[in-house]
């Protein structure tokens, strides 16, 4: 099993990236194949020791900044680490890739050159996130924003595939974010996707409203990727604005450093709640091949859970069970 | 200055808006009229002692549920305290009107009864959500799900001039809620309203993430009513598992709950976050009239705090700066 990891995506690049790879391969029965600019990825990785015929070092000239376009890697850096470390799983002893890198880059990289599992559309970005069950896990989050209603079909069928398969829950139910609990709630473009997944995917639950997003009322929630991001966004600034909040109040108040002091612990648990590098990183579900995106602030830890979420999948045959259920449920 | 309140609006009505009502006619230079089932206010008005002549009974025989579709003031039942309230604005004498009822059907009924605002061409709910810096306001959180850009544009010359009057922001400055900070970003809808927002409105500083709604980026944040809902509805949501996430957390623990009881004055500050019912209500923008939406779970304080931010709008006699600065933007 051996899994192609951007050495050079996201912003603690290639520093975190590597500790968490050194970590992985010490861990794990995987083999992880290096990509970046050589001379940077091996200084860095002079400073573990590790069992050496676990990481593998493919140089990669260019690479693709955060702030770049999505189409960078597809045009202007065809040699970047994304581009053929992407390109390296049309090669089946390459099982896997996941970059901490610019996201709209992956997805392009990864649609162009991986191609699209047959019967879908277009590729989507799921991600876990805690709920007071266990975790709920919310798809698209930002690949797609402006989806047909089959799309939203489509990424109901491989959602549920990825939860039941590599999340390990039977039987996963499905919801529709929508903003109201009625068949005849939302858009026209919610009551027509509402209406594709009544009628195709097992155990659609109906439509969920956003309060209910981390109350674990579906397993999976789908949505289209403008509103998938503005739920991930704004989550992620309210838990950052409440914890500002309070830190304010707190310091008004020398007893309430103490109770503050006490609670940390469960404070620290609570921001996971937006931080999906703590799930392993976010698959991009759709493409023909494996590919994980990782939080660009990912630490060590996220790459290495990201690296083992991704071994569930290769473990699992997963595109080849997307394929099957996709093709199962939709006529092309 | 009389207003008029909905008695049968809300899921603690009529008791807390009666109460309410008593509270703000004590408190500020107002008069009520309560509309309602005659007999069921009255018997609600017994129990408390005000000065007589501030408070005028109206009866309207019939009663919109939370659960009945928007069109029901319209149709069903036209002798409602939401359809006959709203119609009595076209008297000069009442100069707005307060539900804590159905907002769909407070909408509808507004829209068709009221007519809009030369120059708007849909009606959108803004709700004051506190900030880091004080509060922003979002606008729309869901009268209008599926707008055009045109609408978008209304939107913000509106919530512009509600933010200046009612709630004393000078300058106040207007984005566009969306999935990245370049013009560039988001689908066609949102590139469009983009760009007549730029075109149009003074002070627009361009797109804000929905990670810095929170923040204070923006005074007035403009989206369409489906992704205003979702961010409400989010951030209530969010608000409340992580809460009950923390009770559980803290309960495993007696040092803990020491901790907690120490912090629960700023916990009690938190919560408001999503609470616009603690900001006098949701003003409902664009038709020939000021009506006002307040929380279905309003308490007391919410109805006087609504009936307070009303009077404002009265004051400054909002419907006719509206008028000016949509006619002053756009040609019809």
């Amino acid at each position: 099993l051996k899994i192609v990891v951007d050495a050079m995506g996201g912003d603690y690049a290639p520093e975190a990236v590597v500790a968490g790879v050194v970590e992985a391969v010490k861990e794990y029965d995987v083999r992880i194949a290096l990509i970046g600019i050589q001379d940077r990825v091996a200084e860095e990785l002079k400073k573990h020791t590790y069992p050496a015929d676990k990481i593998e070092l493919i140089h990669a000239p260019e690479v693709v900044e955060m702030d770049e376009p999505a189409s960078s890697p597809l045009r202007r850096k065809r040699n970047s680490s994304i581009t053929l470390g992407v390109s390296l799983l049309k090669n089946p002893e390459y099982h896997a890739f996941i970059s901490a890198g610019n996201t709209g880059a992956v997805v392009a990289a990864s649609t162009v050159n991986l191609g699209m599992i047959h019967g879908v559309d277009r590729p989507g970005i799921g991600i876990v996130v805690p709920s007071l069950k266990k975790f709920s896990f919310i798809m698209d989050v930002g690949a797609n924003t402006d989806p047909k209603p089959d799309h939203l079909l489509q990424s109901a069928l491989l959602a549920k595939v990825y939860v039941k398969e590599v999340l390990g829950v039977q039987n996963p139910t499905i919801g529709l974010l929508n903003i109201g609990e009625e068949a005849s709630k939302g858009t026209g473009f919610h009551k027509d996707a509402y209406r594709l997944m009544e009628e195709k995917v097992d155990n659609f639950i109906g439509n969920v409203e956003a309060n209910e997003v981390y109350t674990g009322k579906a397993d999976c929630i789908i949505c289209d990727g403008f509103v998938g991001n503005i739920v991930l966004k704004v989550s992620e600034g309210l838990l950052e604005s409440t914890g500002k909040l309070m830190k304010r109040e707190i310091k008004k108040n020398p007893l309430a450093i103490i109770g503050a002091a006490i609670l940390q612990f469960s404070l620290s648990d609570l921001r996971k709640l937006a931080d999906y590098s703590e799930y392993g990183g976010a698959p991009l579900l759709g493409v023909n091949g494996i590919v994980m995106i990782s939080h660009g602030r990912s630490s060590p830890k996220a790459i290495k859970n990201a690296i083992r979420a991704t071994m569930r999948e290769v473990e699992h045959n997963i595109i080849e069970t997307f394929s099957k259920e996709v093709s199962q449920k939709i006529t092309v």
